[in-house]
Parts: C-alpha cells; structure tokens; sequence
C-alpha cells in the first residue's frame, strides 16, 4: 500500500500533505491510470491518521480530475493525458507603461490632466464619510444599467440650468468614461455603419472606432465646422462632432452649420448625430452656446459630456443623453450590462451636484482658467514672440491656437522644444493628410501648465524658433 | 435703426438682454440674411448704452452663427437655413429601468447582490478618508490603461497567495467590471475570431459578444466540461470558460479536461482561452482547485475575475491577466484607452488588499456564506421537500443544483413560486435548446437569501410541488 512520510509537512495540514504526496505519484506516473487507491479506512490505519483527513485528501484530488470514485467499488487514478508542451520563448514587455502619467516636462502643453490643488478633496471626503455612515444599503443595491436615479437627476438639473437643455432622467445614460460610451454607442446603433469623424480631430476618437472594427470616414470641415457635403460623398450615417468647441481647431460651429446639420441627419432614418460637448463648461467669453441637443427636435442628437475635465481627469464618469425613442431601443438591446461607475462614486457624485458644490467648482475653476488663459496671453505679448505670433480661438475651452511666422519644419521645431523641456502638438499633427496651409499652427492647451512656468516656457519656444 | 426696450430686464444683463432681442428679430426674420447691423458705436448712442454691452451681443451673435463680421466693412445678419422639421411623435420609454435593483420577493435564489451587512464600511471608510487627506497628487495623476500600479502588485500578490499563480504586475489589466474587459479582448484579439462558450452558461457572455457582432459559439459540455470534439467541429477560436466553478451547472472541470483544452489550444496560433474565475475565492471544501493560468506554459490563457463577487456588485472593479506575449500587443494596439475605474477606488482597493484587509474579508465571507449554505441544506433536510430533493455540486461557488422529482412542468412550477415571492431559475433555462434530461433541475444561489427566510422559502417551495 501507499506510504508516505508525515515527517516534512511545512506549514501544510496533514490532508493537503497527503493530497500532494497522491497528486505528485499520479503525475510521477508512480501510481497508473486506472489503479485503484486503497480505502479511506485502510489508508487511514497504514498511515495512522484519521479517515477525515483521507476523505480530504481524496475528495481535493477528485475535485481537481485526478482521481475518480466509482459507487460501492472505491478511488480510481484518472487517466491524465499529458500534452508534451514545449515552452515558446516569452516575449518581454518593453511598451508596457507601469509608471503613471507623471510629466517630466517642464511645460506640457498636451496634457489634459488637473491639478490637485483644485480638487475639492475637503468636500469629496465630508459627501464620502456621510455615504459610508449613513446609506450603507443603497450603495450596494445595484443600480438600473443607465446609473442610480439620484445623479441621473443631478445631471438633468444641471443640464436644464446650464446649458438650457430639457432632459429627463431615463434619457442619460452614465458610464466609466465617454471611450466607454463610445463602444456602447456602437452596439446600439450597429456595427454596420459607417461613423463619421472631424478631419482634423481628436485622435481617441477615430482610434476607438477603428479598434472596433467599424468603418471611420474622415470628415473634411471648413472654417464653420464638418462640410455637408463630404458627409453625402462619404456615406457617413452616424457623424460624431464637437460643436461647441472643436479639437484642435477652437472652431464653435455656428448656428446656421447646426441646422444644415440637423437638415443632413433628418433625411435618413438611420442618421445621427454624436454631440461631443467635453468642455463646454469652461467657455470663457460670452455665455455658452446652445447645444445641437437643445435645437434638435427631430431626436438625432445623442449628447455626451464628461466629468473627467470638470472635476478630475482620474474621476472616470461620463454621460450621454438619448433621444427618447433610443432609450427603449437602449433598454430592449443592452439591458444586460451593469453600469460601469461603482455605486459609491455615483451616489458621491450626485450629492456634489445636487448640492450645489459642482456648480461652485465649476465657477471657481471657470475663474481659475481664465486667469491661466490671461497670464499666457500677456506672457506670449510681452516677450519677442508676440512679432511673430497670432491667437485665435481663445474664448472656448482650455486651448487655443498660436500661429508662428518662422522657417523651421514643425517636426524639426517641436523636437527643439522636447529638448528643451516643452511638449507641445502642432495642428498638423491632428489632419489625416494635412494641408499645405496649416503648417505653423500650435495647440496651447493651458489647463497643466503653471503660471508660473508660463513665462519662461514662452521664452523657449521664442529661442526654438531660430 | 433697430431699437430695443431696456425695460425688462428681468435677470438678464444689458448685453444678453441686447443679444436675445437681435437674435429674435432674426428668428423672425424681422432681420433679413445679408442686412447689415448699425456700427457698435451708433448703436451704443441710439440704445444710450455703452459700447461694450453692444461688443458683447455682437460677440455672442456671431459665436452662434446668427451674425457675420467682415473685416472694415461691418457685421451682417447670417442665412439660417431654417429647416421645416416636424415632430415625430415621442415614443414613450415604457421598458426603461429607472428604479434600482431593490428585490421585491420574499427569497430571491437568482440575484448576485451582496448584502450591506458584510461590507467592510468602517475599514473603507478609514482608508479612503487617508488617501483623501494624504495622498491628493497620487489621486489625480493620470494611471496607465492598465491600471495603478499598487493595485496591480497587490492582485499579483493576492494571486500568488490564493491561487499560486506567478503573474507579474505588467500582465494584469484592470477595468471597470468584467464586461467591460470582454469587449476589450474582442478589441485585442480580433472581432472576425470564432468566440466560443459553455452551453449550458451565463447568458450575459454570449449577449456581450453577439451585442458586439461577433460570431458566438455556443459549446456542447459534458460531465467534464465543453467537449474537445465541438469546439473543432465549431471551428471556435476564442474560448471563454468557468472551470473552476461552472454557471450553472457547477462542474469543476477535472486536471485531463484541462490539459486537453490547454492541447487544443496549442494546435493553432490564434486560439486562446478565456478563464473566467468569477467566484472561486468561495470554494467552500477543499483547496481551491490550479487554474488553467497556472499550469498554461504557451501563453494561452487569459485569466479574468472580478471584486464584484468578493466586495460588491456595485463597486466596479476587474481585472485580467494576460500572458506576456499578449501584453505587448495590448500596449501597442490599445494604449489609447484611460483605465476605466477611478484613481480613488483603484488606490482604496490596493490598500485594502495590501494591508490584509480583503484576506480577512474574504475568509470572514467564505464563513458567512458556508454558514448560509449548511442553513440551507438544514432546511432541504428538514423539511418534507427532502423526500422530492437531490444536491448536488454544493462545493464550489455560491450555488447548488436542486433535482426535484415532480410532475409539473419547470416553467409553471417557476411561475407558481413567483406569485409566493420565490424567485428561482431552472437548468434549463441556461441551454440554447435544453436536452430532456435536465427537467426538474434548479439553481440555488444563495447568496442574496437570508438565513431567517429560508425555512419558509424551502416550506413554499415544497408546496409549489403540487
């Protein structure tokens, strides 16, 4: 019979020594395919411990296939085929990012992340310790797929009171992130079309749609926004735009575009619209602009906004606002997903609404940008760059564009300014193919640049010039 | 030249007062496309305001499209081309799921939420009111797509003390529910791919992969597990399995099973695996049972699991494991997209695990809910349901399987059970066509069920028989 040792267990119990001691002979192939192994009770007396910690041993091994108990006959080795696997040389992991998105530059002008001293951690943390105390069931009931009712609320009040939008709650859809939305987007309208985007545009964009395999056509735009008749050349049913503030180019498409648009979408049942509104909330001059949402009665407009830029780029909550014959299509078709915000920050986050902090932060962070915006204007005037240089579309958002009267190559110019600390993009960057005419254009997205940086950083894209 | 009354205000500032008066004269067409304006200046006189308010409505008009400039020549009235729209009547959102997942029965044997009692909210509490407090830049530095890093080396860590598995921090990819990393993987291995799954399964798989419009498999099983032979005959590609605890049959799938799939995966380059171990940290006897991960040498095996079952169903986070080969793939096609759960609960959750709080949560649980489990089983035991009533694959999970010898037909049996509050699903139901013999078998998850409720749950079940 069987015998083992019980004299080298480690740290393990005598069942799981004794379930390794069988488990390595049926590999060893010591014991054979078919054997039977000896009763709970014989094993037991031989090795002299008890039947329980047999019946453990043999009831692990059955569970994991390699032994098999016939009714009223005993314990059978199992027939193990091993597969001879020879071991491919492992690739190593060199692209892998594991460091987080700290920026060593001395001045990024890319980067869409916000600053921690303006997170309002104090209030987060009040609206937080109050949830844990006091609406421990309501965080862990689960939520209807669409988000909890309390910040689908919030959203709606915020929408009717910022941006004059008539929303109810069943039409917004909340999810980890607009990326999130995107992908969800295209299972409700269909694989099968073909989704337009902005040429030049926000990369993310295309680069989802493409990831998922649908067909991405590339919109041409004239100075009012996407042109009309490349959506009718291209075949384009469902166009995704930023009308109130277009990336990169600043454009704020204007009203008579938004109805040639709402025109284009309503003579094709299958066409929609995607508003993308990501920083509508940081208009600086003048009072926003009405969405297409709002002037869309025709219901072809699926509004998306985000709380990445308002609050914080690691906050991931998003939104979109279905028409309302979309949310039953919604509902009967993706019904299954669970919302993909944890409970926690849902319900945070419509109390920081609902409350009044956000339209708070919005206005503090408001003051906060135009303030940056200021300070990089007068520092762009008050050096020697100003003779060389050109703002425009300043007045939405947090970026603008800077035109440079010089000689050198984008490429060439912004690799200068990288040794020397600067990140920045050129308009170019963001076309398909780019026009001859946009060469020396210049994003300046201010939002994680310092003030106090900000002089010094235009003294060195001056010195890169030459 | 046009005039305005200055009268009615209401809240409104002189500037917006003066822009909504232009722009409804042009709305009207009281305004005609192509008129021009008066100057600022002479309309600043004649109105007795001040240059500016008349600047601002200007600006306004034409950042909306209503008004054009034309450098030293003046501003015009833009041509809106109104287009004739009529309104479609408005579907009503009748399916539309607004309020939450609160259980209206008195026993609900089908729902995977997890009870507010057991949630760890002191402990959650303490932590994030620390990282609010001490840790602000961490919390609004941009993460990689995979994820913080703490929270990667404390799953790695977890990993390899709960399921022996070597997994370097780089392989683990962390999204916001399971659901969400399946159409990740569609992104990363291909939407032309075959995907196969378990039929019997959980129907959301097989809905999140037709919803994405790839080509579903569905894949015969035996006691085993899915059977070697459909897959070939299927042509499946992508695998996506539960070995370690089947829904809802409660196979555990044996060590020759497994190897024999890890051999059909090796026969052609595209093919993996998909392991689902949704629960395994709940296997009530025994050691848990090697994943296919652990004992996969040619990078076949994507290995995913969630904190939803251990946690909660409403914090939002999963991760996958993907062998190395794989990993660069991942950073190179798809590191474009932000991780989708929030900096606060990814760092909430690393030190919740690396401080040895999940341990002693999960094993607090895995009492609670064997706990719950021989309650149930007490109860079969003890009432006259016994003598109707065979378990098995109580084991492994949150679920058994009820076989009851009864002359009713499963649907009305379920349906008689739901008028006395008793929600519960039946084997079949779990089958694309479902074979005869699995009549008369039902799932008891028991994990939303309290222990107070479950005599009498078992008492109506009983008397359902009949």
């Amino acid at each position: 019979m069987i015998t083992y040792s019980f004299t080298n267990l480690g740290s393990d119990s005598l069942y799981i020594h004794l379930y390794k001691c069988i488990k390595n002979d049926i590999l060893q192939e010591v014991l054979h395919a078919g054997e039977k192994l000896p009763s709970k009770r014989s094993l037991a007396k031989n090795l002299n411990i008890s039947v329980i910690t047999v019946e453990n041993a043999y009831a692990q091994l059955i569970a994991e296939g390699y032994v098999y108990s016939i009714a009223k006959k005993g314990y059978f080795v199992a027939d193990i085929k091993t597969i001879t696997q020879k071991r491919e040389p492992v690739l190593s992991a060199e692209n892998v990012q594991l460091s987080s998105g700290k920026s060593n530059y001395f001045a990024d002008f890319t980067s869409n992340q916000t600053s921690s001293a303006h997170f309002p951690f104090s209030i987060w943390a009040k609206l937080t310790r109050e949830l844990l105390t006091n609406n421990q069931p309501e965080l862990l009931t689960n939520p209807p797929c669409g988000g909890i009712l309390p910040l689908r609320e919030a959203i709606a009040g915020h929408l009717k009171a910022f941006r004059n939008m008539t929303v109810s709650p069943e039409q917004i859809i909340i999810g980890a992130g607009t990326e999130y939305l995107y992908g969800l987007l295209l299972q409700l309208l269909g694989f099968e079309k073909h989704y337009g985007v902005e040429d030049p545009g926000y990369h993310k964009i295309s680069q989802i749609y493409e990831s998922h395999c649908v067909s991405c056509r590339f919109v041409s735009m004239d100075t009012y926004g996407v042109k009309i008749s490349d959506l009718e050349k291209q075949n384009v049913d469902v166009l995704h735009i930023s009308p109130s503030h277009h990336f990169p180019t600043g454009i704020v498409m204007p009203i008579s575009r938004r109805y040639e648009l709402l025109g284009w979408a309503a003579k094709s049942e299958g066409r929609y619209i995607i508003e993308d509104d990501y920083d509508s909330e940081y208009r600086l001059n003048g009072q926003p602009i009405p969405t297409l949402q709002s002037i869309d009665i025709q219901e072809k407009v699926i509004y998306i906004n985000t709380f990445t830029k308002t609050l914080a780029s690691t906050v991931r909550i998003s939104y979109m606002v279905l028409p309302k014959h979309l949310v039953n299509t919604f509902y009967s078709k993706l019904y299954f997903y669970s919302c993909t915000v944890s409970n926690f920050e849902q319900y945070t986050l419509a109390h920081f609404i609902s409350e009044g902090y956000f339209e708070k932060h919005i206005n503090r962070m408001r003051n906060y940008y135009h303030g940056k915006r200021d300070h990089l204007l007068h520092a762009i005037k008050n050096s020697p760059l100003a003779a060389y240089a050109t703002i425009s579309e300043e007045d939405a958002g947090l970026h603008f564009l800077l035109t440079l009267k010089m000689n050198l190559p984008d490429e060439e110019f912004l690799q200068k300014l990288e040794q020397s600390g600067i990140k920045l993009s050129s308009l170019s960057q963001y076309y398909r193919v780019p026009p001859e005419d946009v060469n020396h254009i210049f994003i300046m997205n201010y939002s994680f640049v310092s003030e106090e940086t900000m002089e010094k950083a235009i003294e060195l894209i001056y010195r890169a010039l030459f």
